[in-house]
Order: C-alpha cells, then structure tokens, then sequence
C-alpha cells in the first residue's frame, strides 16, 4: 500500500488558495443582498438627510430665542405652524418665533435647533412658553450627518448584513453588483456507500457526507450541485468529475476511505491537462488523506471519506476557499464565530501536525469552560454533541488544561 | 401631544412574548434541514456502525496473537484476502491469520483488532510480519460506538447544522419534522417615506426599515412578506394590518417617526377586537417608542420610523420572538454571536433605561477593544460602521472603560 506522496502544511494550502481568481460580479435586487459579497464600492449619490431634520417631538426655534429660558423665566414664542412630514416646510422662521415639528420632520428655514415638547408649555393659541435653552444644533440631525454625497459607505469585499441592506436601500441602491455564488459540485464516492434514502444491507454505510458538506457549502452563501454516490471506479470518477468541472466552479469529492479508492481519485485528478496537484495529504488531524489540486484552474477537493474528516476538512479549508472565490478575503480563521473558553481537559497533540479539538462548551459560573469531545474519527456523534472546535498548532505538542483556547462555533 | 400611555421594561417584554404558541410542525427533505428547528426528537432506529469497522488501512487480526511482537521478534501471520468495502466479509480469522483491511472496512468473524500497515511486513504472497502488538479494539470502531438503536440522536428545538444533516443522513431519516417558518408581515409608514427605488423630493426620504427588517427576518430563517409603505392614515393601516394577520404569523410596522403617526398605528392596534396592548414604550434606548401587541393570538410589533431604534429593537425583541415562535427556547440574549471585549471608551446611560451602545471592535495586542460608535439615531451609518453592540442594563449608570463587555455581533 503506497503512503501519501506529498503531505503539506496548511499554510501551504492557503498558499495555493490564495492563487485562485474570485468569481466574477453579477447585478441583483437589494431583497437578495443579504449575505452576499460587495463586488464594488457604494458612493452615495445623496446626503444624508437632504436637509436637517428634527430628531425629537417639539419645536423648531432659533436657539438664540431660548438662551436664559427657565421655569421661572420661560422665553415666550409664537407659533406659526406645524412641519408636516413629507413635504419641505414653506414657513421661515423670524426671531421670536417656533413651528411644531414631530421626529424626522425637516427643519424650516431660520430655525437651527429643536425644543423638545417636554420643556414647553402650551399657552393660548399659537403661543408657547420654553423652559429650558437649546443651543445651534441640538436635536437636530444636520444636512449630510449620517452621509455626505460622495463618500465611500460600503467596500467590496463585505458581506452584507442586515443594516447594510438598510443603508442600501437609503442611497436607493435598489441594483447591487456583487460576486457570484460559487457553484461546488459534490460527489461522494466509496463502494460500501448508499443514498440516505436507502437501507443498508450488511456492509454498507448511508452516505453522510453529501449532506454534511451541501450544508456546509450552504452557509457561507454558495450553491450545492449534489452529484450524488458515483462508484470508485477510474472511468466513472473521471465522467464525473469532466462533468462537474464543466458545471461547477469547486468540485469535492469525499471518499473513498480505503488507499485504493484514494489512489483512483488521485490518479484521475492527475490525469487530466494541465491538472496541477498541490497536496495528496495535509499535516492535519483528523483529515490527512486531504487532496487539493487545480484542474481547469479550478479548485478540486478530494476529502478523507470518514464523516467527521470530511467536515472538519471542509470547514477548515473549503469554506475559506469559497468565501476567498466569492471576493472575501482569504484567512486562515475558521469560518463561523469564535469565542474565547478555558479548557478543561489537557490535550496531547503529536508535534509536526496541526490538531482540530472537538469541544462541548459549558457555562462555569463566569467562565466559559471548553471540554474535549474524544472519539475516533468515524464518529459522527462527536461533532453532533460538539460545539464548536480549537486549534492545536502544527508546532505545539498539546495544550493544558486551565489554559485559554479560541473555540470556532459550528 | 400625549407621553406615553404604558411604558415597560425589556423583562416585561419578554414575559408577553412567552405567552405566544410556537408554530406548528411540517415535513421538509432534508436537503432543506439546514437552520431548520427540530420539532421531534431523533431516537435512532439503527446501531451505528452496524458492525464493526476499521479505522485504518492495515490488517485485521486476532489481537492474542501480536503479544510481545517487535522489530526484533516479528509476529508471523497467514494472510487470508482483502476485505472489499460495501459487503460483509465471508472468512473466518483464526489463530494465526490476518486479512488485510482498508479504513472503513467491516472487520471479519474472529478478528478483534487492526494492526496499522506502517507496523507490517510483507513478506512472500500470503505472509506478513508485524512488528507492534495490538490490544483488542485497537483501531477498531465497535458496533454502535457511534449511535446505538433507540437512542435520542438530535432533540427536539435545535436549530439544525451542517453536521447534523449529515447525523440524519446517517439515520437514514430523509424527512425531517421541523417547526415551520414564521411569516412575518413587514409595513412601512410615515408620510415621508417613499420606496426606495424613487428619488425622493424634497422633505422625503427612501424607505431603509423595510429592507433592513427584511433581512433581519431572513436571519433567523423567517419568511418577510413585504407589504411596503402604507400611508398613516387609520382606514389605509386598518385594512393593511388585517390583510397582514390574515396572511402573517407576525406583524412589524415601522414608523411613523411623529406622535401622532405613532398614535395612529396604536388607535388601531387596540381597537381589534380582543386585541392585547402590552406595550406603548420600552424602558430602552434606543427604541423607547416600541408598541408590543397581541391581535388574533398574534404578536404585532410598532418598531420606532428611526432605522437605527427599529433595526435595534427588531434584533433585540423581534428575532427572539421569531426564534420562540420557530420552536427554539426563548431567551433574553440577542440574536447573533457573542465576544468578550475591553471597554475603549466610558459610556453613561440613564438609570431606568435599557441601553444598546453600537461598538466597533478592534484587535490590540492579545485584547479585543470595543469602541463605542457614537451618533444620533437616525444615523445609519452608525450601524453600518458597527460590528455589534453591548448592552448596559436597566439599573446601571454606565460603564467605565477598561471593563469587559458582552458584545452581540450583527
């Protein structure tokens, strides 16, 4: 049986990552931005507000009329009117003088600040008293504040959220250009694997991987093209993956689990023009037997076909890689968030391989404890009941317990 | 123009929104199980793996028979075949033989261990050495070391992940019983606001709540229907709300930002029949003039015309609400992920108030700092240029700078 030919670090992995080229733009309505990757800047078009506008309900004076206001000496104004919302007030604003303004209204010419209704008293009509004095400005959101025209509000290269989509909308960015989804082709191969939907006669084993690694690829915005089980069978492999290459822009294939299936899949890979091979293996645990090479400079992964391999795998190197093709930058963090816990158990980690530690989190009082799940790399269940996993770096021989470890949260 | 009728703290709130049912279950494929809710518990119908398997390539063997075996003092074993993935092996291992095995390989009838093929020899055709003793198990992944039969695999209420598609797979349970997704009617109103796709005239502005609420909703896996802007007049928001209960699980309208718009939208709400107001403010900032009701057993949401008090209320209220409502415990923490970091810069708050202070978060050294971004409500860009936000409680003056903080990522 042939050991692994070429076994690299992962730095070495995200140094070949990095040589892919993004994916390029397409235009789409900003009710699908959520989640998506800016392809180009945002410059406003606007200021915003237009015009100053009242951030409170009162009245929009010239502050000059307020100065010394108490309640023993209020300042008495008149009132000429209420700003209607929608419309640029048509009053001027003379010394001596207020308009009722609600929240948001526009600040009529003349005034340059707003009493807020809670220091006035209503007199007579179109009379009112102010308790307190404001100065120029206060309570208003002036012209431009929160945009100028101009200015640079988003980046490419950001994925949008929530408010992001908000202030979109605000510039009336209604077309947005970002980058397209990645398109990954996934396949799983291995003679003892049959469809979920099916049930196992002795000797064979659901096919989990699929699904695992199509919702993978699902949260990071990109789109699955499930292959299915393709046999571990050199003309079959290579029908699929000319296929999937041609319809894809990432081909994974999981499995098989044996050396001579890997061996296919290696063979096949290499095979074809110009294919260039980076890794037949990674100083990783669990997921050594990870190739990675560039067929039609396109990324193929070839991953171990035990479950939680193939996660691992997938999270550490093929969700960077999909958000570094959809025009995010290309880290080595993890994708998904990251909270600081101590460790409870000490872990022992052989030096020369970078270690991914499968831990449960518990909350201890005011501290974040990170407890090791341990099992073999069949099990799926360690990753059902983990919560999220730290990194043992390549050079370090363990970690003690009582120390603080980055948990990335799946 | 009138305070507030009936101002209640974020506890309050919360207890109202444990009053509302949960949706009830639907079927999905679990091609679509991704963030889904579980609505049952997953008790396994099958052992896990049903058989014994290997977890390396190498040779499966009688474990008795590797005892003392070393470089030195080889033990010496008959091979008798291969073990082929995706059947059962048919021979028998007696004392003295071994079969090879591939990873993943079902282990043969009398074979208790796998010695790994780096401690092998191969000598003449049917021959091998091993130089390492094994213990019984070793390399082996027993039956249902993974899942065992009857046991609750993945429990009701859990928000579904990558590697949990990839357990049900496993289970081989295609169909998976999930809380369906909250509906969530979205309106506009305020006689300033016009789509965003328009150019506003002067004393208008474009519609932000409506896309940025959208995509909150898509977030926690909700459905927004989107009924636009609905002009504040009572009739019109009348027959829109009663068109949104119809259709919605969930009603949010935003705006108006004046007191008598607000009013408008209160009016209504409370003159349903058998209509519950258990709000007309929250003890909160920003946000103060939200309105929390119960029409039709539904829960409608008045969120402040203020983008920045409505995206803030919408994630602190809404998304937790939804996620109850998806079947997924309710609980006062925001949506979204959680860091520790250091304080930058003091801030002060009123006693008596909830306040959520936006903050960017910057890497120093081996801290993470939270700088407050500061800004009037009606500035988006605040949220934009914010990564998350803490929250200083109701009954706290502030926080001094140097004090870690919980930050709620967006």
């Amino acid at each position: 049986m042939p050991e692994f030919f070429k076994v690299i670090t992962p730095q070495q992995v995200f140094d070949a990552l990095a040589g892919f080229s993004r994916l390029t733009f397409e235009q789409i309505n900003l009710e699908h931005a959520l989640g998506r990757v800016l392809g180009l800047d945002v410059v406003s078009g606007d200021d915003l507000p237009p015009q100053a506008r009242s951030t409170m309900d009162g009245y929009a004076v010239r502050a000059a009329d307020t100065f010394g206001a108490s309640d023993a000496i209020p300042a008495l104004l008149t009132t000429v009117g209420r700003i209607a919302m929608g419309t640029l007030p048509d009053m001027i604003i003379a010394p001596g003088q207020a308009a009722e303004i609600p929240t948001g209204g526009f600040l009529p010419e003349g005034a340059d600040a707003v009493v807020m209704v809670e220091y006035t008293n209503h007199l007579a009509d179109g009379e009112i008293e102010v308790t307190r004095p404001v100065t120029k400005g206060d309570n208003v959101l002036d012209r431009a504040a929160d945009v100028t025209l101009g200015e640079t509000v988003l980046r490419a290269g950001m994925r949008l959220r929530p408010q992001d989509a908000g202030m979109l909308a605000g510039l009336g960015v209604t077309e947005v250009t970002v980058f397209k989804k990645p398109r990954v082709a996934i396949i799983s191969t291995g003679d003892e694997i049959i469809p979920a939907t099916q049930r196992p006669s002795p000797g064979q084993i659901r096919d989990i991987n699929s699904h695992a690694i199509r919702a993978l690829v699902e949260t990071v915005g990109a789109l699955p093209i499930p292959y299915g089980i393709v046999r571990d069978e050199p003309d079959t492999l290579r029908s699929a993956l000319l296929s999937a290459l041609d319809m894809a822009d990432v081909v994974v294939v999981s499995g098989g689990s044996s050396v001579g299936e890997r061996d296919h899949i290696v063979a096949v890979v290499s095979g074809f023009p110009q294919a260039e091979v980076y890794a037949h293996g990674v100083a990783i645990s669990p997921g050594k037997p990870t190739l990675l090479a560039k067929v039609n400079d396109k990324p193929v992964f070839g991953l171990p076909g035990h479950p939680v391999s193939a996660t691992v795998v997938a999270q550490v190197f093929l969700l960077p890689c999909l958000k570094h093709l959809e025009g995010e930058k290309l880290t080595r963090e993890p994708a998904g968030q990251r909270v600081s816990a101590v460790l409870a158990t000490s872990v022992h980690s052989p030096h020369g391989r970078e270690e991914y530690i499968r831990v449960k989190l518990e909350q201890e009082q005011d501290r974040l404890l990170a407890r090791p799940v341990f099992g073999k790399s069949g099990m799926m269940s360690t990753l059902v009941k983990a919560d999220g996993f730290f990194v043992v770096p390549i050079h370090t021989e363990g970690v003690a317990d009582g120390e603080t470890v980055d948990v990335y949260l799946f």
